[in-house]
């Protein structure tokens, strides 16, 4: 089980219960997707947060009102197919739980949006480092100071996720990062922390921080932790996310996802 | 007035009933949108029928409910700002109107999707030749066998446009046309009609036939008609969409709604 597992195999684990931990690095070269799910009269103004915020929101499924199945996974149920699922009432956490067969019904939408995994693969073959990984660590995100474009009741600070890299790496992970645009696309940021608002790099809000050699410059992607932000800060009556790094992982082969 | 105006001059020209013709070529370089307006309780399953399928109905601007004035056109009057609106009641066309002050309400929730004279522009540029604007006519399009992926009430065949130009030049036309993921991006098809269901390519099923030269093949783009066809035939009690060719004149340059 794990890394050459197929993604229909790893869900029914999830399924059963045998699986239980974080997605990294399962399945790979299969796309994995951060959860939203919401009551059906916050859905457009949601769509509409993320269709004018795609780099931290790329959108990759929409499963209407009560549908369980996602059109990225045939067979797949979004009640249960994700290890942890994360309940939040009026935007206060109520805890983890391993299905969400009880809180689901009819009225519940779900949307599906990329995260970076895709890319970090891209990276390494391309031969840039991906330091959280080198380090076997989560990567580190922090909140700036540049805010989305509100929908609606949705409105967040732009979450990011940092890389360290030299300059001419810099420029071959642009390149190659520009192809997945459903997956955060190119960089939005590189050099001066500061001028996105961030104060020290070696306190992320979330995530852990990494080593940055000599030589290096940090580099800056849009983040899916932004549209989690946005949701719970909306404060609606019940949303339920997936717990951060335990992924819902699709039948998407990352290639699926580039422009060129 | 026309090719070298501003767009913000033209809208005004509009609005005042002294430019009541089509825009093509007007205000050259500036990005042209496609116009849908629908009530707020159908929003999020139009929204979502733009997201899965954005090769035909590439969103540019969203006015939330009642709202006039677009974001890709500041001081912009989306209810006065056409040349030309059509009316569809429960499917059925009611007619042309110059504005729609009197229809437009506070549940209104307009879209402005991307159109294909920005990517003409662009081939121009790159000498690839564009027969419609040779021959001065309207661009040949066609209704396919191929279907859009439906969501909620919204469904409809995918409408292309077709340009003939060498094999060559295809090359060149699918390169310079994928930066514009914006406006319909690259071909979704090259060479035989009969493969997407068109049987005869001098009867378009809209705009008008262009000659094809020895040695040329067919290159078909997703075409903003698409858009046309699903709203329509969703029957809703009023929908209004541009007239065609008629189009709403954004602030946007052609050059921003590149990807590369």
């Amino acid at each position: 089980m794990g890394t050459n597992t197929t993604p229909a195999r790893l869900r029914e684990q999830i399924r059963s219960g045998k699986w239980t931990g974080p997605t990294s690095g399962a399945a790979t070269g299969f796309v994995q997707a951060n959860l939203v799910m919401l009551p059906g009269e916050a859905a457009f103004e949601f769509l509409l947060f993320c269709v004018r915020n795609p780099k931290p929101c790329p959108i990759l499924d929409v499963l209407e009102s009560g549908r369980p199945e996602p059109t990225i996974a045939p067979g797949a149920d979004i009640r249960t197919d994700v290890p942890k699922y994360r309940v939040f009432r009026h935007g206060q956490p109520e805890g983890e739980v391993a299905d969400v067969l009880d809180l689901f019904d009819r009225d519940m939408v779900s949307f599906l949006l990329g995260c970076s995994f895709s890319f970090e693969n891209a990276l390494l073959a391309a031969g840039v480092p991906v330091r959280n990984i080198e380090e076997d660590k989560n990567v580190s995100m922090y909140i700036t100071s540049k805010t989305c474009r509100p929908a609606g009741r949705f409105t967040s600070p732009l979450v990011v996720t940092m890389r360290p890299m030299t300059p001419e790496q810099a420029v071959r992970a642009v390149q190659v990062t520009t192809r997945f645009h459903l997956t955060h696309g190119a960089p939005i940021h590189m050099g001066s922390p500061r001028e996105i608002g961030i104060k020290d790099l070696s306190r992320p809000d979330f995530g852990d921080p990494v080593e940055i050699r000599p030589g290096e410059i940090p580099v800056f992607w849009a983040c899916g932790v932004t549209s989690s932000l946005a949701v719970t800060a909306a404060s609606l009556p019940l949303v339920i996310t997936h717990s951060p790094g335990h992924m819902f992982v699709s039948d998407l082969k990352d290639e699926d996802l580039t422009l060129l």
